[in-house]
């Protein structure tokens, strides 16, 4: 079974749509499209009923749906659903829901704020998972690389397809998360002859035949559309 | 609603202006233009009745005022006025008037910096809010990257219309502040052929469809003049 | 003898196979095929009969297994042996099987990690050991360098045949275990012309007259096949 | 009113002259003539029958009059003269004078160098202050950045023109000065088909139309003269 | 007098071999040839009837002997010799060996890394000395720099003509021991055209007219054979 | 009156010689040259019956006297006279005679390394001084960039001539002091097409009208030899 990801285009690009329950990682610079694709995501999830879960440190929710309101694939009215479940882990509200899941059942009060997440995320049936982003969940983890490791670890073993997104602006400076995650795709931003090309690229894929190459992509008022049809030149 | 920038020919890159109480970044290298858009957009703001605050950590206000008093959008006329704060983090009077809102309601009279700015700032109907800039805010944030992500984040979430100037000549190296906010414009110096070529180009901009060429800006009289229809090759 | 790869047409690059029970490292950019290969020399070593050990700190055997059943090469049947063992070391059950090995035969309760995954591979008679990588057991050596080379010269040591996935994007920055093993193979991605290009090439292998040409591979049903007549052109 | 800088075409670049009262940063290689340029300064300034000081960390004022004896714009007679005053920070003498400003009104007895140094200098009446230079500065200072913005700060409050040595070879990796500065001249040494090409670029210039091309510029027995008609190529 | 090299095609490069007794430093990436050189200039060594040393700090003496046996200049007959002396300085008996020399004359039992190596060294007469590696070196000296420098005095002032390997990927960074040593020889292996091109070049070489033409090497049944008359264009 | 290098051909480029009394700096990467001259320079102090210091910290006299005994200047039998010192401030020798100085007028027996070098070379009359070299000087100063400024400055205001050497292998990334010296040569090695290239580069030389030129330098038998009408294409 394939999941559908809802980006026009793209899943031609990886075999028919993402493998279920396996993490996946977004990279690229500012404006390249990592946002918008989460959402189209999301929104495909919640046409087809299942259960969504965004998971932020920078964003409200009224932010996010607005951001996305200029688009005709129905975030706002899809998300309005008890399918789709916000959390900010830096707002008051974020935190309070996180630290129920930090009293286990037994003595240890005290729990990683990797262990949290991941409780909550596991007592959700969550079918697709959103969390935005590495470069901030990397300042709330107190010794970098090895709790991010811990928590990617944590995430590949859960029940959910997850998207991280990864702030990336060199296409050859890899980090943690690249290695670890089953897939990763890339958004590219050419400065060109005063302009600016965007293109998509399917980086890595277990277990899939993927075509690698850069293919052209978009921003249109249905969202992010790739043509998988046309390569962008470097 | 759309903000209109002040900036002859640069809303029309953005959709007809800003997007409204929202974080906008400007970047880009010494001598680029940044001050001076943020000078406009204020202009722009007070001509309207709006509410605008300059906030800085390096100029005194007969400064700023002087350096715009050769352009011809009246800053100095259009300042002097009720409706314009402005507020040097550094300075005597500036440490004295954010310290007034270090004792909230109750016993913590230990507030941080953003607190304190955060506080100040919601504390008038600031319709225009301009922070310059990051660079020298890092200097004043103990703990960097955490204390700057809590900072945009409540930025994000107050009702200004905020442009933040963030120092960086590398249109290729971002920063936090840069995945963070609703949108970011960079202005470009090009040393070409022994002289200098500028250019403006809106990198992002979240619920909008942008024009994300390089477009022609200059220096005139009337302060930065944006050529929309001109690219500049790079 | 030569120890026998398992990838079609690589051993031809190397005069035959591997030089048994020496420490070679596989490096490269996620996507290029380190872990494809490292299942493929696994799956050779089963067919022969030969005992196999994969340690990982990333991992679990259910999403090896799962990441390779897209192939035809056989990787589930096969592990499906005793002759196969699977350690993951951040799981709860690798670390018991671990601690198992920190009680030597005195008083010396206290061993590096480095000891105790030594003694854990020399208690079997393993004949082909894939350590999946060094990026993650540096987080793991509380001193990095030292710890390192302390543990790849352990394993040379040893009586294994040992592949080390490197993480390793830039073909010209070495790090320590690319001076300290007797081989080293890069699988190069290049990106070009809108496409990726991919290619491997041995870029060293003491006492072996070998072939250092970058070498066309791609993946195939059947796993990754190198054509040993084919050059890639950088 | 418009401040002359004592190099022959130099100011022509720059709307006839320096803004009084404000920070100019000077920035280039060695040997590219930023000391040569202040020294023209300062013997114009002489000339007007101004007050100038020029304060120095590695430098003494014997070094300084003979290094520019043997250019004709007469600096050992002009600097002969009560209006010039020559401070080396790290000498014993300097010491001792900077010291005279560390009891203030009061009981604080101890004061930054930052502090004595402003409190130096407003206590003449300098109108052309020189600082050699931000390099060594920094040395002095306990937490760099910080402290050097404060110390910048203080001097754009100032009544004198002054002139900042900011060594700096890239010119396009900005420091904090050239960000808080009211001006920025970069000094230009090209190696070329085995030479060297000089050149001389106005970068920023807060409230002037600058020409911001690299003019040519040449070590003459007069001192350096910028040929404000011919543009250097990189 | 001068030291042949054992290398067919070096010691015209270098005015007819090494001068006695003077350090000389070997430099390149893995697989370049530095350690197949050393085992050159060892068995040139051992035909001479000259006193030999290699000291390494992460080969086994059988896997140095079991690399060069597919070469035909006889290292393991010639290293089975009283005159060859192994010592791997973190293998048990290594240390053991080492110690025994940190018992000087007197009361002072704690010596320096540097003082065991170099008394070690020095109560032999040996005329050739291999150490194997800056890289490792650096791990055991507790402050980098300093002890390296310390180390590399001493055994230009002892009676060896030692060799020492240091690894190094960019002829154009240099290390303390590049500026330090008598003589430096790069390895080069280029990348072009999707193979390796193989060089060697003598960087330094004090008082001798060298040849600093980057020279064409190969590996052959023979070991590193240089030829003298053909360049390497980079 | 200037003081002649010694070096055939280089004094053309600077006037006729160096400016007395001074501080220069040579820099450049291993084997370019950078100890021959000072040999050169030495010797022709030392033709002139000029007191010579040689100051080092990693080579023996007998050292430097045998790699200079291969040309004709006469290096070996010049050094042989009171006129000429030498001293390796790390030997023993070396480390009495500096302590000797560290004894002051009074109580205050501590005195850092920069007072007792400069409090030594006071001592003699020293007309020609060579400081060997800047990497070395900063391993031994306990606060890098301020002590090596202390320095700096006090060489600057003695009596000496001083030639420093300081390896720089980027002619563009300068150090602290290349910005303090009076003068900078660099010696330049070019890898081109396969060989090297050698040049001389006079960077900067206060109160000079020098020659910028790279100009053609080569090993001779009689030292090096500067073609001052001979330039290096880059």
């Amino acid at each position: 079974m394939r999941i559908r990801s809802g980006v026009s285009g793209f899943d031609d690009l990886i075999g028919g749509g993402f493998l279920p329950e396996r993490l996946y990682v977004l990279s690229g610079p500012p404006g390249s499209g990592k946002t918008t694709f989460t959402a189209q995501f999301v929104a495909e999830g919640l046409r087809n009923g299942e259960q969504c879960m965004y998971i932020t440190m920078h964003e409200t929710r009224e932010e996010l749906v607005n951001d996305m309101s200029s688009y005709t694939f129905g975030f706002e009215t899809l998300t309005d659903s008890d399918n789709f479940r916000f959390l900010n882990l830096v707002s008051p509200k974020g935190k309070h829901v996180l630290n129920q899941f930090s009293q286990g059942g037994g003595s240890s009060s005290v729990k990683s704020l990797t262990d949290k997440i991941v409780a909550f995320v596991n007592s959700r049936n969550v079918d697709r998972l959103i969390i935005d982003s590495t470069m901030l969940l990397r300042l709330f983890f107190a010794n970098g690389s090895e709790e991010m490791t811990r928590f990617l670890t944590a995430l590949k073993q859960g029940d959910a397809t997850t998207l991280l997104i990864s702030e990336m602006t060199d296409p050859s400076s890899y980090s943690d998360e690249h290695y670890l995650a089953h897939g990763v795709v890339f958004f590219h931003n050419y400065l060109e002859a005063g302009g600016m090309t965007r293109g998509v690229q399917v980086i890595k894929m277990r277990g899939t035949n993927i075509d690698c190459d850069i293919r052209s992509v978009e921003f249109t008022e249905g969202g992010l559309v790739v043509d998988p049809s046309t390569t962008v030149e470097t």
